[in-house]
């Protein structure tokens, strides 16, 4: 079956610091026109990051687009400080937010975070083997981080009570328990 | 610690037919001022499908965002038709998807699925004890599917390979393979 969308006209919306939206007009396989609401983001990196003593750490942090602090793994925009390399972002991204640079970091999986939308790519890593930074990097403007450690069994009550309600840090507490069997 | 950023000022930015963009100027907590981009989309819903014979339902689907074929379990958004509730929505999506009625329809977990710049969250569901519908809804307007099942170590191969790069079904995946030991 052919599923292909065909570009008739793309329309620029809106140039914003993280994002890109663009409305396209497209022909359908059977030849029909419709429209297409597009956000282009950065490709981003995410981690699993895990302590010495087994745990994960976490961050709470203010998010605007929910008005809410959430508790989230470390994560962050791939930029033109990493040579577009996702585990460039990834040392980067651990050194500024948590202060560790992690011996050993393995790629789990990589997704789209919202394809219905959005172009945006997340790598997530698994980190382990951690030693402080010796060379703090500098936190992004307006970056307020609260950062602590879960045992697995924490982790796993956090995300059935709810109280952890962010995609990327599901993901790594299943990859997490998966990891643990 | 205070984390809490506070708007001063909303300037939408787009209304589009699926989302609506707004950058606010908002004050941090040491008082200084920053921008925020926010793309505000409706609540969502997915399900991990399992046939009678122990096999996943997935998707294969043009998506506009990435210009590819994504191969995804069946999910939609919660609109006026649902009269608010996500259950109601994953009920209908069912029907105009996959063509199937759960008898069993389980809440796995519910998350925000780009949490950085946008507001969307999603319902995840496991849709059990499935029988045919006899009244077929119709379609989305420019909805082109292709269904198929997997089995767990077929679709485990997928996302392993890089062949699925959809977070939700990537975590659907992670779900059942938690389930099934």
């Amino acid at each position: 079956m052919n599923l292909e969308e065909k570009i008739i006209k793309r329309e620029p919306k809106y140039h914003g610091s993280i994002i890109d939206v663009e409305k396209q007009i497209v022909k359908l396989p059977n030849g029909q026109e419709s429209s297409r609401d597009i956000v282009y983001h950065a490709k981003a990196v995410a981690a699993l990051v895990i302590t010495g003593d087994n745990k994960m750490l976490m961050e709470t942090q203010w998010r605007a687009p929910v008005q809410e602090v959430t508790l989230e793994i470390p994560a962050g925009k791939v930029d033109s400080r990493d040579t577009g390399s996702s585990k460039d972002a990834m040392v980067r991204e651990l050194n500024e937010e948590v202060r560790y640079r992690a011996k050993t970091l393995k790629h789990l999986t990589g997704f789209y975070t919202s394809v219905g939308f959005s172009d945006e790519y997340m790598d997530l890593y698994l980190a382990t083997d951690l030693e402080p930074v010796s060379d703090e990097l500098p936190r992004d403007k307006g970056e307020y981080l609260g950062i602590k450690a879960y045992s697995l069994s924490e982790a796993k009550h956090l995300l059935d009570s709810g109280k952890i309600k962010d995609a990327k840090t599901a993901m790594a507490i299943l990859y997490w328990e998966l990891l643990s069997k």
